[in-house]
């Protein structure tokens, strides 16, 4: 068991959840587990003394297990060589926000997930977090804008004021809740919305994802 | 303006964050404006120092509005008297998903939120922040689950393994993601799950609360 802050597996996890850069951390037996189920090897399963351990992460999700993985590095023909709709994000901020979305990547079948600027890195310990164990499944990728619309895809943006009845394919572009879809990429892209009561302005952005993957889902199985 | 944390409505605001037992505080000019819009009074609207709202508040979501309200007191027949689905929350203990749940009875028109033992105060500052404004439109009330039992209404219990055909109605039980809904109300209550591609083991509370009142909304409007 490792007990010094100067060991060096303490600073290499101590440094990937901080800079996620080379190496990520993931936290928990269940996501480890599902990890290495699925083929992940991880660098290092190292064993942390409490204190340790709580001065780097969140003891009630970690449970003691943490494994130390490379960051994936995807490409974009892993996500436009598959079947299913990519989801892309634009200036989506909170990291919770950008894990449940892969998340919901997952369960719905999208081929991967896009991200535009601004958004929060999933490979960050929140989103990783709030991936639940799919963080490792799901290709992601980062464009720019001009990237995006140069892809021959059905094109489709978030929108709350777009109309409700088509279910999405191609590429589903969710924007910010404060700012939307980049004007540049709204101007390209059919407007898709959630219906509601309109006793909200809008939905939080992982659930309005939610509703339209899951359209999206079912439309592809023909139901 | 008040620069002081001795001045009595600083320590009010303060303590209505920490405890919100009788008086909760909502954050942000768009958040105040909408509860004082839908008829809501607030009992101050008090102008703290920087330094001061810094020590209590989000100031990135406050903007330097910060509204003291009377914490919403709902009875029963105001949820039961309405049309649309109730959505009972059991365990739930995250803030974030209660209040982004609550936003979502808003957005699909559900009667109210009934909380069983075991969630997270919807009235707290995370969870207000989640919902964007719509807390103080939804009725939310406390039950015990032999309570929710004895209403004679239709039982949904959310559950991963059931059938996924139908549309909630009545009342639906969303569980906690880690124990799922409790056994007593589950041997009473029919399962529906999402449909998913079965690669995450389970979908976020409150992005299959999204699907799920949804998917009631648009059945309610003949869809």
């Amino acid at each position: 068991m490792i007990t010094s802050k100067s060991n060096a597996w303490f600073r290499r996890v101590r440094n990937a959840i901080r800079e996620h850069s080379d190496e990520i951390v993931i936290e928990g037996p269940k996501a480890v587990a599902d990890a290495v189920a699925a083929g992940w090897k991880p660098i290092a399963l190292p064993e942390f003394s409490p204190a340790l351990l709580k001065s780097i992460s969140d003891t009630k999700t970690s449970q003691g297990v943490i494994g130390l993985f490379e960051r994936p590095r995807w490409t974009r023909d892993q996500i436009f060589s598959r079947d299913g709709i990519a989801v892309a994000l634009d200036g989506v901020q909170d990291p919770g926000n950008v894990g449940t979305i892969v998340r919901l990547a997952a369960a719905f079948d999208a081929a991967g997930v896009i991200l535009l600027p601004g958004c929060a890195d999933p490979y960050g310990p929140k989103a990783i977090r709030a991936s639940a164990g799919a963080i490792l499944s799901v290709p992601i990728v980062a464009m720019t804008a001009e990237e995006l619309l140069a892809i021959r895809r059905p094109l489709y943006a978030a929108d709350s004021n777009g109309p409700t009845g088509e279910n999405p394919e191609g590429i589903l572009v969710m924007g910010s809740e404060g700012q939307g879809v980049s004007e540049s990429i709204r101007k390209r892209a059919k407007p898709i919305a959630v219906e509601t009561s309109g006793r909200v302005e809008s939905l939080n952005v992982a659930a309005a994802a939610a509703i339209l993957l899951w359209r999206s889902f079912r439309s592809r199985k023909g139901a």
